[in-house]
């Protein structure tokens, strides 16, 4: 078991796509959605480290090992006037759980948000991932019940389309 | 009473500002968060017409008359690997209301995440707002049921990144 002391967090570079990747592809297995994963190394290295990156991404380690990710980008909130800091995904490998990674990785985010001036921090939960949202409310995130998320895709958005 | 046929959309540019901010304004008190809206001209202006832009907006006329705007940005998706289209508001005017103005701008919208080669065109709606949510599945879009979100912000924002 790794020490908490031991654990660093860094922002990734073009060499970690492999390791994003692979990351991402753990998280969708937890989150029970492994068929909706397209994404490959070059699409990432483009939209991460292409000429217009579209999101950034933090590493944890524990000691030397790889241990959990966060990608985020910047929305922007109307009402506020400015932009925000979207988490898009946070995952810690199931055996460094416990350790206190994704809230030293939640930390650098709000550090990061309060650095560039943003007005929000957040980021979206499934409703029956109880551990992460009692996680989350204990660092004094507040879960907007009222609001649900619409997508379009697929055939229905270039039906819209045309 | 406009006439459909006479519906125009067209991009916001910066002498737009005024207009965009009122609107938000109108937005907001019918969502009940007047008191959330701290937005300025000159925010705005610097957000949308900056050197780095971060939302774009979409008007709606009805004849000469402004009618409605759309708001939006582009997010990421990681397992799509690719970025999407965030509509972030929609707004038609009460009196411009049942001419198919938010249909035009959503239609127009679609186009423009086709065109981006967007993976996803987004947005989120309040539970409580049955005649968005029935228009929207008529559109073909799907309401994630399952995900809601946290938000940081504030004091809590603050505590968390110290």
């Amino acid at each position: 078991m790794s020490d908490i002391a031991s654990v660093r967090i860094v922002r990734a570079t073009e060499r970690d796509v492999p390791l994003i990747l692979q990351m991402i592809r753990d998280l969708a297995e937890y989150e029970r959605m492994s068929d909706q994963v397209v994404a490959t190394e070059n699409g990432l290295r483009e939209v991460l480290f292409g000429a217009r990156p579209q999101a950034e991404v933090l590493l944890a380690y524990a000691g030397d090992r790889p241990a959990g990710f966060a990608l985020f980008f910047h929305n922007f909130s109307t009402f506020v006037g400015r932009r925000g800091l979207y988490l898009e995904d946070l995952f810690v490998r199931p055996e460094f759980r416990g350790l206190g990674i994704g809230r030293r990785l939640l930390t650098e985010l709000a550090r990061t948000a309060v650095d560039r001036n943003c007005g929000r921090f957040e980021w979206s939960v499934l409703d029956w991932n109880e551990p992460a949202i009692g996680f989350y409310r204990k660092l004094g995130a507040e879960m907007m019940k009222e609001w649900r998320i619409f997508r379009l895709t697929g055939d229905a958005l270039k039906q819209l389309a045309s």
